[in-house]
């Protein structure tokens, strides 16, 4: 029994350096989210923006010397980032000595962190991974509807105002292969099963009660040749490792039926990008819709750019205008835990 | 109390007379629909389909005298139609004596009957509503999202080979107004829903607790112009009546928000054309997807064919491979109720 009522312990000040742009509104709602929460934030010092919840910013931009110093002088007293500043990061051990946290603005940061080295530098790195769960979901029903409804077609048509009736395809019924079952995986099943398409989920981790109840079937990826044959649809949105490197290459394009569709909204290393050519080229494939290419921008030659059976996004399925208010809702819950010494949402498995 | 086990009274005998061309299985399926069943079909008298589930068949189809005098004689015999011959229907009270139910293959057949006098005929009509349920819904889920995640300028941007990151738009939280709510207005209620949409239903008639449950909002059209400010998306799928017709003129489409999206899959008289051309020239509107027109086919002169915001399908979203079918589901019930004097489903209010 307490005689006393039992003040909580004053949380540490936590000093948190913002490395990209984000909007006023934001910036408040993380200075806001506690007692001693110091932000050093000031959009002059990171690259303007060229579209909304663009993290990467004008390339090119390059501070002014005085600005340089008062970043580094920022970079020496944060304990927290919010956004991984790629430039610096092979720096961070002599650069920013009291950094403990990185949350990162985007979820396929694994090969980032290897090649900056933070994998080794003892820094807790937090992704955006499901932040993206719903624009993602809408950009895959939208390549899905697009090649099942046959939209080329319809816009050939419409150039040659022609109007002549046709029988079309549902995408109900259908079967839907999703590699990689996580947060976006899961909301991409979600949105495909309401919309009556069967759908078999690969992961390699084993799946909890809830998540099997979110798909209608679940293998792993050694299974995946025996799935290809009664996929009409694979989509690609595992993260880019060893394992999953060039994991779709000429065998298993081939095993897919033919007008299969093609979605890859994961990292462009997955799929063997020639062979992807090859059978769009040949029309085995129905379509293929790309937000990821191999090399990126894509290059101007590539003769996807020309194939009437592709779409292209150009890494932008994830964006939206809403992304920056979203990740600000992880941040202040993922500072919250820390600053309690609670377990990080989307802690990078390093 | 009964004796003796009570033998059902054998039904009796019923004529069919298939008017327009149906796959052999679902040919069988109707003969084998119960005993006294008596299938009257030839393909060969009725016009060839130009594609799965075409109802209307190659225009300029004539029969042989020969194989008129067959067709006419099937008709005295009929008792029930599979399709409605519009050809014929304004003298069925003298060529078709014994015809008492037709089971149409579309939905939108009021102004037919009208125009046919089958009206007054004292025939029962049953239209297929609800049959198209899925592929329309469909339809509106990928006219929404090509407009909203901006499909033209992804197309004009991969024509010019522009790989450009930018940021769009979702469609989880927009709001959809849904005009008429039958079985297809409430599958596309269910659709949207899923993705995400806050549906507001416009229905003549009061709805149901369970058509209630299925959206967000309902309200009588009285109320449209209250609701259209805040409609994000305008689907039109109400039947074509007295009602009906023009109830979408530039007074209701300047009331939307800016960059509204319109779909139309009812039939194009609803619409004013004229002021939808002007909105979406204006660009008041940002975009439409048009499956109907004012006159059909869409004149080859019509501005619309050439507008970026506007997506043209020639009247077959509706039309899938699947759809005989399901024509050929809801027939047989509607026979087996027919033959035991039960209601009949989709039955046409005269």
């Amino acid at each position: 029994m307490l005689a006393f009522p039992v003040m909580p312990t004053p949380p540490d000040d936590v000093t948190v350096l913002i490395t990209s742009f984000l909007e006023p509104e934001h910036v408040r709602r993380i200075a806001a989210a506690g007692a001693g929460v110091r932000v050093l934030y000031d959009p002059q010092l990171v690259a303007p923006p060229r579209f909304a919840s663009d993290h990467s910013g004008r390339p090119g931009f390059r501070r002014t010397p005085d600005q340089e110093a008062r970043y580094l002088g920022w970079l020496a007293e944060a304990d927290v980032h919010f956004d991984l500043d790629a430039e610096f990061a092979p720096a961070f051990p002599t650069l920013a000595p009291r950094l403990r946290w990185i949350q990162a603005t985007s979820s396929g940061i694994g090969p980032l962190v290897r090649r900056t080295g933070l994998d080794r530098s003892g820094v807790t790195i937090t992704n955006a991974a499901g932040i993206h769960a719903v624009p993602l979901a809408e950009h895959v029903l939208l390549a899905l509807l697009y090649f099942v409804k046959d939209v080329p077609a319809r816009l050939r048509e419409q150039r040659a105002h022609v109007w002549t009736r046709h029988s079309g395809r549902e995408l109900h019924g259908l079967t839907a292969t999703v590699v990689g079952l996580g947060a976006v995986g899961l909301e991409v099943a979600r949105t495909l099963r309401s919309a009556g398409v069967h759908v078999i989920g690969i992961r390699r981790s084993p799946l909890t009660a809830d998540e099997a109840n979110r798909v209608d079937e679940a293998a792993t990826p050694a299974h995946l040749r025996e799935i290809l044959p009664r996929s009409d649809a694979l989509v690609l949105i595992a993260p880019h490792t060893r394992e999953t490197e060039g994991m779709i290459g000429a065998t298993e394009l081939a095993l897919l039926p033919p007008g299969a569709i093609v979605v890859n909204i994961a990292r462009g290393a997955l799929i063997d990008e020639g062979a992807l050519i090859d059978g769009l080229q040949r029309g085995h494939l129905g379509g293929a819709a790309l937000d990821v290419a191999a090399v990126e921008p894509l290059p101007a030659d590539s003769p996807l750019w020309d194939l009437p059976n592709v779409l292209i996004t150009p890494h932008s399925a994830a964006t939206v205008a809403r992304e920056n208010e979203r990740l600000t809702d992880l941040f202040v819950e993922n500072l919250r835990r820390y600053r309690a010494g609670e377990p990080l949402r989307n802690l990078l498995k390093l």
